[in-house]
């Protein structure tokens, strides 16, 4: 990893807190490792993710939206495999008491490391093709290798050699108890995923809004995993929020789906504008495919510290409607008008982090350049996107200016989410709104007082035009579209 | 309570379900007690309570939005007394195992029972004014009294006497364990408000936004309670989304800002079309106020159960930020720049229910009245919160009325929630979308075909008017605005 790549997310972290797009959770007391606040100009940026993707995926005709709650029977997570399978292998250091993700770990120990342990281990099993890493993770997937392993490695945090403990299942999904008494029959969980809440609501959807296949249920909500190491900022926290649609299609059809919707969603995150050379799909190959999908892909960002997941799409097949057909007794039969069969539908899922999206969104709209020999940092954000759409600014604060300000802002407020200044230099306020991602800066200036025009300011090419003050509205109304 | 408005509130749950407003949480497996998940017309529906909550509340100069963790720093709730008493005191039967809220038994007790077991208790401290009601629980808040009451007492569900435990407090936040290790150094809570989010990020909104005081901060979130007793379909529920705004104040100002806060709130209501005589203020006496309040007033709404409060005012003082100066050990002293002074500001707190104002939206906007001879089920919500905008029905569909009709459908839908629908007779039609609330049908019958008008019929006065497809969407706006 580069260095200018980190110094890329330090600023963008640096820059969030100090203009309020997001803080630490709980920062006064320390703060909770894996959640984030959202501030002023981040939860604008948030809600207008959320709303250009509510927008794109329930403003169609076949497609219904849905909000379920976060706790649910328990029963749904065995009858989604969670409690079963939802588990990270896990290990501590017994000298230091650090903990880490088995993966994690791998990741943290040098590749010469790795091959003086490997051949200490002295097996020829390991001789064949492949990295020096694929061999490493290979042999800790070994139950009986393992320990043999783990006991030639050093800490990377204390440094001690043979200090490991064993390896061990630990579930993701965060506990909790229903009601005063604190015992198993009374346990759920916070939900580590939305799509289940859709899946036992497939029938009462498809009942009560008369949609036929195929068709889809839209659902935006929070969702939570107790991860053992969160990293990089926003990307895996122990809070986040997803956007999620299922699509309920025909078996047979489901190729064809899963294709559409592949490119559907990649197109959506461009038509935002995310650089598209900084997307790119990663389809998961057939043997490394999750137990319940027949087909995967990723859509990747590409982040400062590397390609990273901001959006699954899954052919799910008829496995999580099946499995909750099993659990909980209840047909989740569709019955076909047109051919009159009954069947149960294979799912396409596509599932994108609003989290996730919100730093890559963050993270492109970021540009640093120079401007008359200044520096200047500028959020390009689609109009769209961008927490405020517009400020106002009186040249200076007297002269009648300020009035003729205050009185656009109150035409302008009612429709857009308005930013007025009147403090400091021009081009400080101007600088201040770069940085925020606002696309137009008002000025209204002396000629303003004679002809009732303002000027409009571009965030990205800094032009700037002269509005009428009566035209203002629809003039930025009509560039926001 | 009259039998009749028991009716309404079944009424409005079966409706709800059947067309998609909110099912029950996890259905399919007997559902999980206390929550509740919003259908298709439910999710916008809620989503447009946000909407204009959040436009009312933020298009302001004076308040930024904020949307902190559900998971926070186990200090916050030592800080702000939850920990401490966020207590409900609660009861078992120890023969049927039942399990009561003390308040929620006393409500099941007969008045004419209640008086036999005080007549039995035979002590004279009670023969003081008051309703039966009001001594028999003063008598279960005497810790020496409440056993003997107990003993005297039928358990209602199972019939039998004398079976009560001793009442006990049982805190109402869920807990759970951050990270893999389930001890007590490791537990968390579900927040049960959202306020404490705003508290804890004070200075770091003061701070990126530069906002002076008096200033608010906005967040819509959910929060959980472990409520032992849930009741009144949406009216107490172990998850739900709650619309708070906390406004920093200078300190001898509060006064003002509290009475200032509550005409604005409760105006809020009656714009969006709620009867004006279902709402009222119920100050909360002076010896009844929360620890952290110096004034408090809720707005209730009529419900058919009772009235019900919808929102909370409250004057917090400057208990909040003292507690978390007190407990973090970081000074939350704010700079006054006119006067040069130092203080921790008062807050004054306006705390919606969204899930409540939801019901209450919901209950308030249902009619039924006598049309032609037939019932008419109607839910006459402000246009600006109806789920669906506008419904689109060729009159038959044939003779080119589906392609007119489908060539609107594709001209509205990027900017409204439409539903297109070409299945069963048009007064069906019509009655469908009468009962999702929807304010305008338009029509496509024989005259468009010849003069490119359409029929628009108002849901309220069932009066049509016929609007040229041109100027159709401008005429959609114009209402909806």
């Amino acid at each position: 990893m580069a260095k200018s790549n980190n110094d890329v997310v330090d600023k963008i972290v640096s820059l969030a807190k100090r203009r309020g797009f997001v803080f630490q959770s709980s920062e006064i007391y320390g703060g909770l490792n894996g959640c984030w606040d959202y501030g002023p100009l981040g939860v604008e940026l948030l809600r207008n993710i959320k709303e250009e993707w509510w927008k794109a995926m329930t403003y169609r005709d076949d497609i219904e939206g849905l909000d379920a709650a976060i706790l649910m029977h328990p029963r749904v997570w065995e009858a989604s495999g969670h409690v079963e399978n939802f588990t990270d292998p896990m290990i501590d250091c017994k000298q230091c008491k650090s903990r880490f993700r088995l993966d994690t770990l791998t990741e943290m120990i040098s590749d010469k490391n790795k091959e003086k342990a490997i051949k200490e281990l002295d097996i020829n099993l390991f001789n064949q093709e492949g990295s020096i890493d694929d061999k490493f993770t290979s042999i800790l997937e070994n139950q009986n290798l393992a320990p043999k392993l783990l006991e030639l490695i050093n800490c990377p945090q204390c440094g001690n050699k043979g200090t490991f403990t064993q390896p061990r299942k630990f579930n993701l999904m965060f506990k909790t108890f229903l009601g005063p008494v604190e015992d198993e029959s009374n346990v759920i969980y916070l939900r580590p995923e939305t799509a289940q809440g859709i899946y036992v609501n497939f029938l009462n959807v498809a009942n009560s809004s008369r949609q036929k296949l195929p068709f889809g249920i839209a659902q935006i909500g929070k969702a939570f995993r107790n991860e053992i190491n969160t990293k990089n900022f926003l990307f895996r926290t122990r809070e986040f929020e997803q956007m999620e649609m299922q699509y309920f299609v025909k078996p047979g059809t489901d190729k064809k789906y899963f294709d559409e919707w592949k490119e559907i969603r990649i197109e959506w995150y461009k038509s935002l504008g995310m650089t598209p050379s900084k997307l790119r799909f990663h389809d998961h190959p057939k043997d490394k495919l999750a137990h319940y999908a027949k087909e995967a892909t990723d859509i990747e960002y590409e982040f400062p510290f590397g390609w990273g997941e901001i959006e699954g799409i899954h052919n799910r097949t008829d496995y999580d409607l099946s499995r909750h057909q099993e659990y909980s007794g209840k047909s989740q039969l569709y019955f076909d008008d047109e051919t009159k069969e009954k069947y149960i539908p294979y799912i396409i899922e596509t599932s994108a982090g609003a989290s996730r999206s919100f730093m890559a969104f963050l993270i492109d709209a970021y540009y640093e350049e120079e401007v008359n020999g200044e520096l200047r940092s500028v959020l390009r954000f689609h109009p769209k996107l961008a927490p405020i759409k517009a400020a106002i600014f009186p040249l200076v604060n007297k002269d009648g200016m300020p009035e003729v300000a205050l009185k656009i802002e109150s035409q302008l407020r009612p429709h857009l989410k308005i930013f007025y200044d009147d403090k400091g230099a021009i081009g400080r306020r101007y600088r201040r709104m770069d940085e925020a991602g606002t696309p137009f800066c008002i000025t209204v200036d002396t000629q303003t007082l004679q002809d009732e025009t303002v000027t409009v300011r571009d965030r990205d090419s800094m032009n700037q035009v002269r509005v009428s003050i009566s035209n203002l509205l629809n003039y930025l109304l009509e560039k926001l579209r």
